[in-house]
């Protein structure tokens, strides 16, 4: 299948990576706001194009992958080449998951394409283990622990403060919260029981200290009802030590059965991941297969990850797959 | 939905349990191929019936799941049965789920019926993990641990041997393997490297303990190649303290993403059962509910989990799924 990914940040060099993974797909083209001539991309033969060409493409174009930020980008850009190109997203602001998808499913309708947003692994991933761990375990509590890793919201509301330069700031799930899920005892947690907060902080010369953490720490909804750490650190041991991007998380299910509820059951799902994006990207291509399968069958409109039969997202046939994996 | 279940042992127990545990589905009979007077089952007002007697009621049931055993009863049950109702079964025996689902499938089409076949955790939700793990890292390693839990083979293998009255067989998961595997050192293990067992054995008087022990502990296949541990005890203590059913094991999918496979990726699910038939159940249960609505879009003939959309599970309609599970 022929691939076009839209946008070309560390999502879109994550995408390029992973279909040189998989034989089954070629990349047609990078398309990129920027000016085509200023971007370079990795793999060779392959040309950059202005965003504007995807459309005019869309006969190369099986599937585009849109790779693009949630806040302003997404809302418009998955809409409108939904019209015209298939195409995978990874929207990930949950609460307007409602809006997008009938944006989004009103232009795939229209023409005549499949669309799959909220791909990833949260939303995505995530959300697959959420809704199966509900299912199989109706009686039950879930959990989702996110970390370590850069909380790209956190960080941003920390740069807003006066005398800020930069910041990043580390989500760490805190493991005597996870241990005591895990051993099944159903802990009330709160937010700040769940996860503490690290920020690395990079400060303007002759700044008080005292009154950045001040404003860090009593944040209202992002810090204060946390166990939060501020460092103070130079903007060369921030680019040196802060700049990866490993993240992963948790998701947990514990419930019961039995007729009296007296077995205890428990799911988890654990990702730990070197890079966030590339990893996104990764789950981005395998269901990037299925809507080009799904296509293929007929199918149009707006899709998320609940929709997709998990058998699409890989290379084999159902017989191999029966055969060899189940 | 209304469903009907067929044999009525540990796993159809567990249906009735599951069940119970969801709103939207109506036990409407156990079928049975004991004398159904001799059958007491737990829920109230609902009757119990000759096996034979499903057949008859094939417009009271919606989905029958069939809990019978895999050795020799499913591939004669399913195939028979799904030429008159949709049905669920969990036939295990992964060398022959390519022939049962061609049995199965020709039988469900004929009666334009759908069966889902290979329903649980393995094979099941850890052959999805396979998949999915397989599809979204393509360039990595696959490690399945099972247990601590009872092997019902290995427990039987023992039971074969002269002078033992009974055997409970443990399959442990080797720690430090699951510890090497989690911390990326992708090591190659044999299956004596991932798994120990252990054994305990009732006996009858006068026999010579080593000679059992050794023909256990040498024994090609099942424990030769094993680091095998055996007890001796009485058929008091094994009832007292070995009859539990708890079960459990983890999938681990480990891989490098990057231009040049520069970042390491793991996705582990985890399963801790503390009663492994009823969690199998819960599985079924589920299940049920995917075949339910496929059928009712007019989809018939043989599937596995591999073609179920994980959103078909969820008691909750795609609307409500994406706004509050995505």
């Amino acid at each position: 299948m022929r691939i076009g990914i839209i946008g070309y940040g560390n999502l879109g060099r994550g995408v390029e990576c992973a279909i040189r993974q998989n034989p089954d797909m070629e990349l047609v083209g990078v398309f990129t706001r920027r000016d085509p001539e200023s971007v370079r991309i990795l793999t060779e033969g392959v040309k950059v194009f202005r965003t504007e060409e995807a459309v005019k493409m869309k006969d190369e174009i099986d599937i585009a992958i849109i790779c693009a930020g949630s806040a302003t980008d997404l809302p418009e850009m998955t809409p409108y080449f939904a019209e015209s190109l298939s195409v995978i997203d990874s929207f990930d602001n949950h609460q307007s998951i409602p809006v997008h998808f009938e944006n989004v499913n009103k232009a795939a309708e229209k023409g005549g394409n499949i669309a799959i947003i909220s791909v990833g692994w949260d939303p995505g991933l995530f959300s697959l283990n959420r809704v199966m761990g509900n299912a199989l375990l109706p009686e039950g509590y879930d959990y989702t622990f996110w970390g370590k890793g850069v909380s790209q919201g956190h960080s941003n509301a920390v740069k807003e403060i006066e005398g800020v330069m930069d910041c990043r700031q580390y989500t760490i799930p805190i493991e005597t919260a996870i241990n005591a899920v895990r051993a099944g005892k159903n802990p009330e947690l709160k937010a700040g029981e769940k996860h503490r907060r690290e920020c690395f902080v990079v400060v303007e010369e002759g700044v008080d200290f005292e009154r950045i953490k001040r404003e860090i720490v009593t944040m209202p909804q992002y810090f204060a009802d946390y166990d939060t750490t501020v460092h103070f650190i130079s903007k060369e041991e921030l680019l040196k030590n802060h700049s990866g991007m490993a993240h992963g998380g948790n998701v947990i299910r514990t419930g019961k059965t039995g007729w009296n509820g007296e077995n205890s059951q428990m799911i988890e799902y654990k990702l730990n991941l070197d890079s966030n994006p590339e990893f996104t990207a990764s789950v981005l291509v395998s269901y990037a297969r299925a809507a080009f399968r799904m296509k293929q069958r007929g199918i149009t409109g707006c899709k998320t990850v609940f929709d997709i039969a998990p058998g699409d997202l890989s290379p084999l046939s159902p017989e191999e797959l029966r055969r060899k994996m189940l």
